[in-house]
């Protein structure tokens, strides 16, 4: 996928950094591509960018608006639509990774026609996927799963694919989410395939390979989630992983905006994803537990994961924070 | 959804009963409203209705054609549409449970267009779901689940709706597939729903009710099937099942198609049914299985029944050939 850039990124009138985690991604994982941050008013999230509306930004150079915000249900919030209209009228193309198409907004659809600019939506494939069929295909799988949505399984496997690369390995990160596809380019918005169709999206997503190359795939949701355990079983069904990294956020208790929902034991998930997961690869195993600590000093963090390393006996790390040179060449090993 | 009625059955080409499971479901089910079949050449499924092609199958009455087949992936299979066309140009509306979209194929729309016929989509719902919350409903909820797809879901859960109004309970059958919404008029099919959806999807299916009513929850795959699990997943978390009933085809030992993946053991399907059901409804429990016993006598299929209450420990029932009374009063006193 082609987009113009770079992009000044839109941040809605979001109130806290998880809401924006496509603003983020794209920020770290494409620092060069982004030039620029727009909020509305009352927004709170700030990137440490400029802030610049579309005019300004577009004389600065950007050329698209990324919406680097998130809901819950993917939907185009009616209060962004004049805003959108704006940054058309401003010159920039809009890149979106929202369920709702763009055009599918008759002020939006008006005003790119009227501009000549040009509406992305990434989280829409083209394609037609077929019905998963389970057969084994050569080459390594690597999938991040998770205790949760929104706790690091993007930047884990982003982090990982360069760890797998910097050591020497062939490896492909596969991007399963609308940021993913913003940072690399490619990749399948696994969440918004029709559902007779997820393992089979998911087995088209990393084709056989070299025996010693390893996709690298990033996860979606969660078996525990009430809300998308669906979309997280059918892409661990179709990965076929090797290897499963079980990526959590030691902060948290119970499922994000799901109260009352708490996450089980890391043990008991591990369980239940490396048991459903040896029904398309008897072989999966779960490798090493990523954890997040950006919310606590390097110290700290690293007394987390020696913690995790008793308490679970496996290899733990902060993708952000860790050398990943030891735990690439324990995974390689493993499998 | 309403259609015009009474139905011409299109079989294809199928050559086999399993290909055409939503033809003799419609039959079986609404079978006032199903007046003759209509094969290709080389077809070998027979219905026992009188072989009709589309003329003379409007000069006796019927309104539209239904598609009874159902092949992998859903789609339109370029073999049918001169027969489809030849439909329309008879007279007769369509009625489609495919993934494809009648009308997106060229030489149909314009068949229909040109003969002011109507076309079905039985499997697409115009409805916009929301993200499964979890919250639990009002209500008490049955649904079928399975060892494989196509072994008799939905037959079970159409008869347990059926016995429990029959023994004065309030009971609705819901519809969770294409035949099933043919057959009762209303339903999602839940296999074409948005990934995202999925669990929102099921939620919708069966809202809050009063808390003596019974929905019956027309189960969709497997969670041991390796392309159609997260479709299972999605509606068993979203359905919140009190009651769930394991349904099996007892001379079946592997996943239709799916050469190699054998099923497992009914212990195992059944806990790990109960174990994800849980999730959402901590209440949940397996109380009883459905066996499909209609390839054998009755003697030989009571004795299959007999020999799974004794090796399971549960309460067994061919849905088309035991007294569900005793089965309904069952599920009753253990929900």
């Amino acid at each position: 996928m082609k987009f113009a850039l770079p992009y000044l990124i839109f941040l809605g009138d979001a109130q806290a950094d998880l809401d924006a985690k496509t603003a983020f991604g794209v920020r770290d994982w494409r620092p060069g591509a982004c030039v620029a941050q727009w909020a509305l008013a009352g927004g709170k999230v700030d990137l440490g960018l400029p802030a610049l509306a579309p005019a300004a930004a577009f004389a600065t150079g950007a050329r698209s608006l990324l919406i680097g915000v998130a809901p819950v249900g993917g939907q185009i919030n009616p209060k962004w639509i004049p805003a959108l209209v704006q940054a058309l009228e401003a010159g920039l193309d809009i890149v979106s990774g929202m369920h709702t198409r763009l055009e599918s907004v008759p002020e939006i659809a008006e005003a790119a026609r009227r501009t000549g600019r040009a509406l992305h939506n990434v989280r829409h494939s083209e394609t037609a996927f077929p019905v998963g069929t389970g057969q084994k295909r050569p080459g390594k799988r690597l999938l991040a799963v998770g205790t949760d949505c929104a706790l690091g399984k993007k930047y884990t496997t982003l982090a990982l694919a360069r760890a797998f690369q910097t050591a020497g390995h062939k490896a492909t990160f596969r991007a399963t989410g609308q940021t993913g596809i913003m940072i690399s380019g490619a990749g399948v918005a696994i969440d918004a395939v029709v559902a007779d169709f997820l393992a089979g999206a998911a087995e088209t997503l990393s084709p056989a390979n070299d025996p010693d190359h390893w996709d690298i795939i990033e996860g979606q949701g969660s078996l525990v989630h009430p809300g998308y355990a669906g979309v997280s079983l059918g892409l661990l069904h179709g990965s076929q992983p090797d290897a499963l990294v079980l990526c959590h956020d030691p902060f948290r208790t119970e499922i994000d905006e799901y109260p009352g929902f708490l996450i089980p034991p890391l043990a008991t998930v591990i369980d239940l994803n490396v048991q459903m997961a040896r029904r398309t690869n008897p072989a999966a195993k779960c490798v090493a537990i990523a954890l997040n600590t950006s919310s606590v000093s390097p110290e700290e963090g690293a007394a987390i994961l020696r913690d995790h390393e008793q308490s679970e006996g496996l290899p733990c790390f902060d993708p952000m924070r860790s050398d990943l040179g030891p735990i690439v060449a324990g995974i390689v090993a493993a499998c």
